[in-house]
Formats: C-alpha cells, structure tokens, sequence
C-alpha cells in the first residue's frame, strides 16, 4: 500500500455536501463523475496526496443507499494506492482477508479496483485502487516516422 | 487541511487488530502509546504521507468503548493536519462548524487536538492535527555563547 487514495463518504445530498467539504477542506471539489455502474454520483476534493471522494447514491439499489439506510451518512471506505492490483490481491487472499470480486473493475476516477470484506478487517470496508495506465496513442493515419 | 494525518479506527482487541493490519498495509506498527486521559490504547502504521491509528478502550467510558457498543469495529475519524490549530478552529467556526471543545488539548503522537461534531460533516467526526513544535533546548548551565 504506497499511500491513502481516498477516503470515501457516503452522503444523501452530493451538492449540498460538496459545499460542506469545500468550506471544511478550504478548496473547492475538483471533480465530479458518476459511475453509473455503481449507481453513485461522485466528487473529489484534493487534500495532500490523497483525495476525499464524497459519494451519492443515485438509485436505491446502490451500495451507498443501503449502507445510508442502515447506518446514516458517514466514511463508507478507506482506498489504497497499489502499483500491481492482481498481485496485491493475490497476496492479501493468501493472507486470509475475504476479497468481495475475483477480478478488479473499473471504478471512479480512471482507476482498477477491488474490495475486502469488512469483516476480515475489523469492521473497515477496504479498496485497492491501481491507476490504469494509459495506452501509448496510435499515429494518426498517414502520418509516418522518420529517422532524424 | 494539509494531508490526511491519520485515519482512526476502533477496534476491541488491540493485539488482534494489529496483527491483521501489519498482514493489511504489509508493515509493521511502528510506535503504541497509551492515552491516558481518553482510555484508549494507540497502535500506529505509516502508509504514504499518513498514518492508520488503532484504537481500543481502556475502560467502559472511553469514547471508543461507547462507539464499539453502538456500532461495532470500523472507521472511527479522519484527522487533517493543520499548520495553526486555533486559527483553523475559529475559521472553522465562522463557516458554521460545530467544535467539540473550544480549545485544543493534547492528544496522541505529540499532537494539540481538536474534533468537530459529526452532525456539521455528514456523520464524519473530524479531527484537527497540529504537531507540538520543540521548544530549543536551553544551553547548559556554565556555558556561554560568543560571536566569532
């Protein structure tokens, strides 16, 4: 684990929090996405080298209404950087936590991620984040290289 | 807010708990430390520019041992570090924030610390950091300082 990405805050209302965060944290949200797979709307503020992503649920069925349902607005997880997400996965399986998907996904914020079972970590529901690399860009058509 | 300080988490059996997190982050704690005045016993891990605090009652009254009868292990605050502890409290203030004591006291990890009331932060209980700068040493007694 190389730093905290993030620390992940569910919360009923995204723009009335988002104003909440950005008076707390004294910097305005960088960024909002919605990550329709996940049925969230998200925003990042900047602080350090991390990064507080608050999280709202868009339909019912999302992981974040349920979790508000049951528990109220609150930190949902913490995130950690990983350079090699399968690998840390690996070892981590091997150490006895509970991974919640075999294979990472793509999740928020251009990142590869997975999740353990909060109950394998005393309660804390934890995410490894490895960015995903970009692909160098193909040349256009008909464009050429040549040796200098 | 400079950087995420630490993040604090309740646990019940500190021992336990710090074995599973040294498997975790792939570190070992690197310093404990009783906190008298709060009844709780600290186990800290470095990840990044943070730290990952572990918390476990001392006592029935501790705040620790009220959070883990109510809501069981999990994530328990955020703390941020602040270069100005008291300008940041009454900055805080003026926006609107709740703060759980008008002065900061003196926490853990050589720390001044102060708590906003999760009721201002969408159930997050907020936490500001300010390391205790050293005073300089005195010189010892008998010796002198001269201009070169």
């Amino acid at each position: 684990m190389r730093k905290i990405e993030h620390i992940g805050i569910a919360v009923e209302d995204l723009e009335a929090a988002n104003e909440i965060y950005s008076k707390l944290l004294n910097t305005q949200s960088y960024k909002t996405e919605k990550v329709k797979s996940e049925g969230v709307d998200t925003s990042f503020f900047k602080v350090g080298e991390s990064k507080i992503e608050l999280l709202a649920a868009t339909n019912e069925d999302s992981a974040i209404a349920k979790f508000i349902a049951k528990r109220g607005e609150g930190i949902h997880h913490i995130a950690f950087d990983v350079e090699d997400i399968e690998a840390e996965m690996q070892r981590l399986q091997e150490e006895g936590f509970q991974l919640i998907s075999k294979k990472p996904k793509k999740g928020a914020d251009n990142k590869l991620v997975a999740f353990l079972h909060p109950k394998s970590s005393n309660g804390v529901l934890v995410e490894l984040c490895q960015e995903i690399k970009k692909e160098p860009e193909p040349l256009p058509e008909g464009e050429e290289v040549w040796d200098s």
